[in-house]
């Protein structure tokens, strides 16, 4: 364990080797970071959560035939998943208006959206990972054009499973972020992690403002009672086992 | 003269009424801005430079089947134009890099793009026209995809001409602004303005950067003699008349 090789470490997670080639070990951290790293903080127990979270979101979307890097869940803050290389466009799906698309556009906060929106960014922290269209995609070759048909097609795909997956548990899928990458073979398989970390979710049972958040906005926004926020979104979804 | 309709004046022209129902006049002021208008400026006899340089582009654009809003230029400083009602979105396109694209995406000024690279921004001054993609123009409706297939390829093409018709006099079209309105049948038409205050242009026989810039980057930038840059665009292109 402790001579194992660590390939990666991010702001919330850290990629080591795995056990066979062409795997990894994914393991979750309680560090959060939010404002393009200008606020770091640590929410104890959220790696567990998190972990716990994305393995269940993963196995599900697995059913309706969305490819993942997802393999299994190894212990309480590990997954082994697939190596892929990440392509470096972070799709974000959202239902709501929430967050800097409410500044950028004019919008207000928890405004349904006409349409659910696709919107691309460019990973990049040193950028502030900005706002990309598809043309830059193809003009800078960041993914092919089948990729990024396949990516849209399965982020709305996925996006329509989650609502109901959290609608079920009275919680509402406001927005979420999704990386995608390719393994050796050039397959497209989804990647990173699904959790209160990269979604917006409502507690649909609750309409104060403040009180209803249950993810990294309770961080960003200093709310209080984060780990409780993931933690109650985890206890919905392990009611329904 | 003095008692027509004044419909909207702008940071650098004004529309007024035309002689005939679906006709504007449109007037071309000297007054300059930048950076969303934080940057104002005059600079003397840009309007009626700007009138010549877009008449004269138009008028070319229409030879090669483009369909534009220009009828006629009426005299120093004012065009007979159709009237329409603008799409609210500002179509860039880029073949070199400059300007905010630099520091967005982390490019060398000067840099040449992989590809022409079309982007497109939302025409919304209280939000500094912020960078779109056709994603965000479907979800608001700020044009139909017809609507968007044509400004595209329009696009596309007006990039092409013109990177010719200034190649043709030593001038290297860096980027450019184009804006398109639908008239009262419904019909798509390039609209606005083309000159050094919607394009960067730079002279092909200068290396010095700060020398070559013959557009409004002398304003942004304080490079001096505004004006003189503008009318060596004009100068070159009634050259070749």
């Amino acid at each position: 364990m402790s001579r194992r090789t660590k390939l990666y470490e991010g702001k919330a997670k850290i990629l080591y080797e795995g056990p066979e080639p062409g795997t990894l070990i994914q393991y979750f951290k309680d560090d959060a970071t939010a404002f393009n790293a200008e606020k770091q903080g640590t929410i104890n127990g959220k790696g567990v959560i998190n972990n716990r979270i994305s393995a269940h979101v993963f196995t599900r979307l697995s059913h309706i035939g969305i490819p993942t890097h997802f393999i299994r869940r190894l212990n309480m803050r590990e997954q082994l998943v697939r190596q892929v290389e990440i392509i470096p466009i972070e799709v974000v799906l959202r239902n709501v208006a929430a967050g800097s698309i409410c500044k950028r556009l004019g919008l207000e906060e928890g405004e349904p959206l006409p349409h659910t929106l696709i919107e691309y960014y460019y990973k990049d922290d040193a950028l502030g990972d900005p706002l990309i269209a598809e043309e830059h995609i193809a003009c800078f070759n960041w993914a092919s054009a089948e990729e990024m048909h396949d990516i849209s097609s399965m982020a709305i795909r996925i996006n329509d499973f989650l609502c109901g997956l959290f609608a079920a548990i009275d919680i509402r899928l406001v927005d979420f972020k999704l990386e995608f990458g390719t393994d050796k073979d050039g397959t497209l398989l989804l990647a990173d992690e699904i959790s209160p970390d990269t979604c917006r979710l409502w507690d649909a049972t609750e309409t104060d403002e403040k009180k209803r958040v249950m993810d990294k906005d309770r961080f960003r926004q200093d709310l209080g009672d984060v780990a409780a926020g993931y933690q109650a979104v985890l206890d919905r979804i392990l009611s329904q086992l």
